[in-house]
């Protein structure tokens, strides 16, 4: 198997799809799978599948297919998964609830220890038995707790400021749901969930079916 | 200009962020780029650039640079944004409730006609003057009305099962924000939004940063 960091990026963005897919395949105990078969599943072609899979060896057999297992495992070591990551929201309105009410990031690793937000509405309530923090106590709690990722779930206008208070407390990584590409340090990963992009294909596709 | 339908889905997949970053150069009043000032701002490098704009023909000259807003015109026809969409949200939740509230996508002719929901304290309310319906009443406001995209914001256990209604009720596209990759007939357009794809992508950088 390859190091993971030879592993061009584009491939590294199609394992969480794997990923998906074999976890599915594990919860149906299915624990062999041909890359024929994993192709009509995905719609990836056959022969992408086995160029993708071969970067982490072994785990294909001619004629006798994938280990499911094997192949998980190893996609959630390269993934990261088999780590545990502190974070936390910053912003408790609809959208912040709602990542906080996502149960599944917690069971890969994803430790959400607490909220923040300006509504005093909001500050002091709980949210699945996390707190929302004043977002005046942000410096204070991620100095005092190790914070991995924080999760900006504010509106657009606000989210840059809070990024520049995550980077300054030290986080390494942010994950960002307002609608805007955010400047951070170089040292500091940055993932932007862009949900427009995600509508503008579906239109794209809309628009050309009616055609 | 190529025809749409020559353009591959990987340069398509592409003009969300284009339009993105075209939108904010236009914002600023900024109505000539280079493609190497387009690159530096993307990510992109300038020749990828100069061959994804290509497809689109005419807006970019020698030494001058790219037209930005007839760029821009251009990719929002090429992703129909120039057509408006009716929606429904089914599931009004925080998730559901967040959607309603981002006004963006109103902006870019995607209209909220309604939401449902199951539970009847949400049931009467309304979101931004956008009324909260039983799910009972799906199929007959959908025939009434003129809907083309719905948005699934349920838990997971119940996606397939609104898919499947909405499908049934005549939906063109559905935009699915349930952690599950769902079946659909084939001439309905589906459009996932994993979010802990992301959230992986984020994982895989931080765990290789800190090797």
């Amino acid at each position: 198997a390859k190091n993971h960091k030879d592993i061009s990026m584009a491939v590294i963005r199609r394992l969480p799809k794997y990923h998906r897919y074999l976890k599915e395949l594990l919860d149906r105990e299915v624990y062999r799978i041909s890359s024929k078969e994993l192709s009509l599943m995905m719609g990836f072609t056959a022969s992408q599948i086995r160029q993708d899979l071969n970067n982490f060896g072994g785990f294909g057999q001619q004629g006798y297919g994938y280990n499911v297992e094997e192949l998980y495992k190893e996609i959630q070591k390269i993934l990261g998964l088999t780590t545990n990551y502190n974070t936390v929201i910053i912003g408790s309105g609809n959208l912040g609830q709602a990542i906080a009410n996502y149960t599944n990031f917690q069971r890969f690793g994803f430790k959400l220890m607490a909220l923040f937000d300006t509504n005093p509405k909001l500050i002091g309530m709980k949210i699945r038995d996390v707190p929302i923090f004043d977002i005046d106590e942000l410096q204070e709690f991620i100095d005092e707790n190790k914070i991995d990722i924080g999760i900006i779930c504010t509106p657009k206008e606000f989210a840059q400021d809070i990024a520049n208070k995550l980077t300054k407390a030290g986080v390494s990584a942010i994950w960002n749901f307002a609608p805007i590409d955010l400047k951070v340090p170089e040292d500091v990963i940055i993932e932007n969930v862009h949900l427009s992009d995600s509508l503008f294909i579906l239109s794209y596709l809309l628009s050309n079916q009616e055609e």
